[in-house]
């Protein structure tokens, strides 16, 4: 494996640049490729079945790319599809969940978690099968909040409706306090003001992106795949700037907005592509 | 053409039950397929090519199933796709934007059109290209709700969240006052008494559902499609009843309890199909 070759991402849109950001953050020295298959977001709301079908055929473009390891920065395909992805592709595979679960149990510390998730990941229960995996045997409350994801892509983060809305979804967290409360779909980062200042400062809030971030720097490490071209290449990096590539299954414009909207710039490579009804693919 | 086939009638996902129920009360002789392509919901934010692709499937899917008209539901599909439909297809196709339109300048009297609808068909001015076509010089204003969606689909049609949401995006319509406001997107009539609320009891809302169950009518009458079998078969008639059949592209059980939620019961027969990856459609 060469250990300079970028690392793939995947969401089922845009929310995953809340991923790619943390990664970047962490990992100036890394180049990023990122598929947002916007033709079929979301992903939430979606079945199992149709979930890991999405999920493969992704996970399979970004490999003919040419990628040393792969992130899948969706909350719903981790949940859903990390066995068919892992079956389909022949690179390491990170999802965000297990990052996520192991930062919640080490800040909750003894004290109940929250998970605030997309309809589809909630039901899978995969952050509450993922922390009891862990040998944790805290409560885990988990709760579906499909409106935020509109919130963020609207630039509503802050608004007396996102407010309304969180006063809403996250009633019970103040009820049963938590000590530590998961922001389990990319798009949550976004509300991370209001839903901390509705939850109380008291209660830690988990980005399953910077968590992942953590653990993907010690995966390369331990497997040897850091980037190790000369530091200079790369001191001048920026989000969004030509040494990542970004690809987008459909509505290229709108995901530069929303883009912007994000991370404060658009992608400067930002190529729209089909990755699917190639019979390689849809026969799996 | 066997004037006793059913009606085939498809929308993105869910929404397009409010123009099921539209037709239902006014057609209670016909029977009705209905295709939510809840698979790749939702169309408003795709690009136009995406939307064409889907919404060909979608119609040939209906066609394949025998049918003697096709009503397109979406106002996104019906924005963007009816040409490539008309192309695709051999039966009579009727969108849902010539009958809102219409309706609208009917209403409004000389009086400006508020549009509230999708991105996708606000960027299309499908509505204001209609109502010129129409001949009418009226201004139409066009805005779009993209969180009306959620809100309708989370069963939040009457809250405050809901009732702020509205006061933001319709704020130009109590500024600038129209004479009438076509609910542009098969998901608003479920909000229809927060949007009255909002614009003021003076502004005629348009329910592009009612208005195509008309036009349909008019058509089936015009072209002697109309059902004849004997009337005592359907006079118990309800909505969801097995005379009718609800397919859906993915998550079956979610669509349930949306449709309960919009129409006060579940279909009584609803199937998962599969539309995608044939060839014949691909290579379309």
């Amino acid at each position: 494996m060469d250990r300079n070759l970028p690392i793939g991402i995947f969401d089922s849109g845009v929310g995953g640049l809340t991923v790619y950001r943390a990664l970047h953050e962490r990992l100036p020295n890394e180049r990023f490729v990122y598929l947002g298959d916007t033709a079929r977001v979301p992903y939430g709301t979606k079945s199992l079945a149709t979930v890991e079908r999405y999920a493969v055929e992704n996970s399979r473009f970004l490999q003919a790319h040419g990628i040393k390891l792969l992130v899948v920065a969706c909350n719903t395909a981790s949940a859903l599809a990390l066995p068919a992805i892992r079956k389909a592709v022949k690179v390491p595979v990170m999802g965000v969940i297990e990052p996520g679960s192991r930062a919640a149990v080490e800040i909750a510390d003894g004290k109940k978690i929250g998970v605030i998730a997309t309809e589809a990941t909630v039901q899978s229960h995969a952050y509450a099968h993922a922390i009891a995996a862990m040998g944790s045997n805290v409560e885990v409350i988990e709760r579906a909040c499909p409106l935020f994801v509109s919130l963020a892509e609207e630039g509503w983060a802050d608004s007396d409706v996102a407010r309304a809305v969180a006063q809403d979804y996250l009633s019970e967290f103040k009820q049963t306090p938590v000590g530590a409360l998961v922001l389990g779909c990319t798009h949550y980062p976004i509300l991370r003001d209001v839903i901390s200042e509705t939850v109380g400062a008291n209660v830690k809030l988990i980005d399953s992106g910077a968590a992942t971030a953590r653990d993907v720097e010690t995966l390369l490490e331990n497997s040897g795949l850091t980037h190790d071209e000369p530091l200079g290449l790369y001191q001048e990096r920026r989000l969004c700037d030509d040494l990542d590539h970004f690809y987008v299954t459909d509505a290229a414009e709108r995901f530069a907005k929303v883009a912007e909207r994000f991370l404060g710039s658009a992608p400067s490579i930002l190529e729209a592509v089909e990755i699917w009804g190639h019979d390689e693919l849809r026969t799996h």
